[in-house]
């Protein structure tokens, strides 16, 4: 198989430390990222930016039809985006249902439309109870369904699967990453809010691994 | 389960067949069709009027995003649309890759958002050799995910999938499908070429049920 691959690149933590990650291991990443009219759109920009820092092409998928299919918090400007850590019942409102399946098998018609033999993606434990779409058994369903929807073989990794986010904070220090660099905040303000469940989540994350966030918060 | 269902309905042969069987089979129906830029738009409006016949509710997806990642023979203006049968290798230009898992993972998305167990699309066996995402182990693979993409059950149903094209049109026509009212030439002629792959295939279903077509051929 190739060098080549394909990232879903959210602008987050996790696929950031990962495109440090992969580039580390001599693989040729090319760069996808999702505009679902999330609010968050900081996200994106902090993707583009990373990628123009190191010359990694970028595509830019847009999905605003998941809006149109399933409408969430994420993005409904009249909804709330509710508060507190995502043990909270609440945090369920944020998911679109089957995201992750759509936004792989669109990084995946890209990944073979460029002739890469992988496409890697940031799924970690920590979303593992909240998400159904982020669990080992769904990756490894789709892992399957990878290797049969196409003729040549397309594999699906997800190498931090088992790890917490703190496991992932972790190594992207040890990579260098520049986490000032990423985004994480639900709302779309200047800056992180400091109370969403994602930022809660990071926060947790810098705590873990012993270190502080270099991101500004409200 | 309930019996609620979503059909991803092309408005060809295959997926209209189903129509009048899952109506059959006491299902409470609604349907998803997909546009994605394809020539043959007649197919869409054939669609939409079978849903209009019955009272079903459709919802249609722009998938336009598709040919964007994959620009192919269906999707491109600049590209001519291969005549013969499917066994010629031409053909393979007209596949956008990965497209059936795109498009049911939206579809998806689209039954778990309103609260249907089931999705059922109108795979058939004469789809295996030319299309690696129609086979029954890349079905199988999508089946397992689709268990385990949201916290509800979701079950793919392909009943036709050990079906030829000729067992269809038995079973529509047995059932009373109005087959004037589908579309399958890749062209986007007033009246069906009867050249091209796929009214090829359907003309030799028709012959393989010892029927006559009603479509109007040029």
């Amino acid at each position: 198989m190739n060098r080549k691959a394909v990232l879903i690149l959210s602008g987050g933590m996790d696929s950031t430390t990962l495109l440090y990650d992969l580039r580390g291991q001599g693989y040729d990443v090319s760069a996808v990222t999702f505009d679902y009219g999330q609010r968050h759109k900081k996200e994106i920009a902090c993707a583009a930016a990373t990628c123009r820092r190191f010359g990694v092409p970028q595509k830019v998928i847009d999905v605003g039809v998941l809006g149109e299919l399933a409408p969430s918090a994420l993005t409904r400007a009249d909804r709330q985006v509710p508060e507190g850590d995502y043990d909270n019942e609440n945090m369920k409102q944020t998911v679109v249902p089957n995201r992750n399946m759509v936004l792989l098998s669109l990084a995946a018609a890209y990944a073979i439309g460029t002739g890469a033999g992988r496409l890697f993606y940031g799924a970690h434990a920590g979303d593992h109870a909240i998400y159904p779409d982020c669990r080992p058994a769904f990756v490894s369903a789709m892992a399957t369904a990878f290797h049969l929807c196409d003729w040549e073989d397309l594999a699906l990794e997800a190498p931090y699967l088992y790890w917490s986010k703190g496991d992932i904070v972790k190594r992207g220090l040890a990579l260098g990453v520049d986490y000032a660099g990423t985004w994480t905040c639900y709302k779309g303000g200047e800056k992180a809010c400091g109370k969403c469940g994602s930022c809660d989540e990071r926060l947790k994350a810098f705590s873990e691994a012993g270190a502080t966030d270099p991101l500004q918060y409200e």
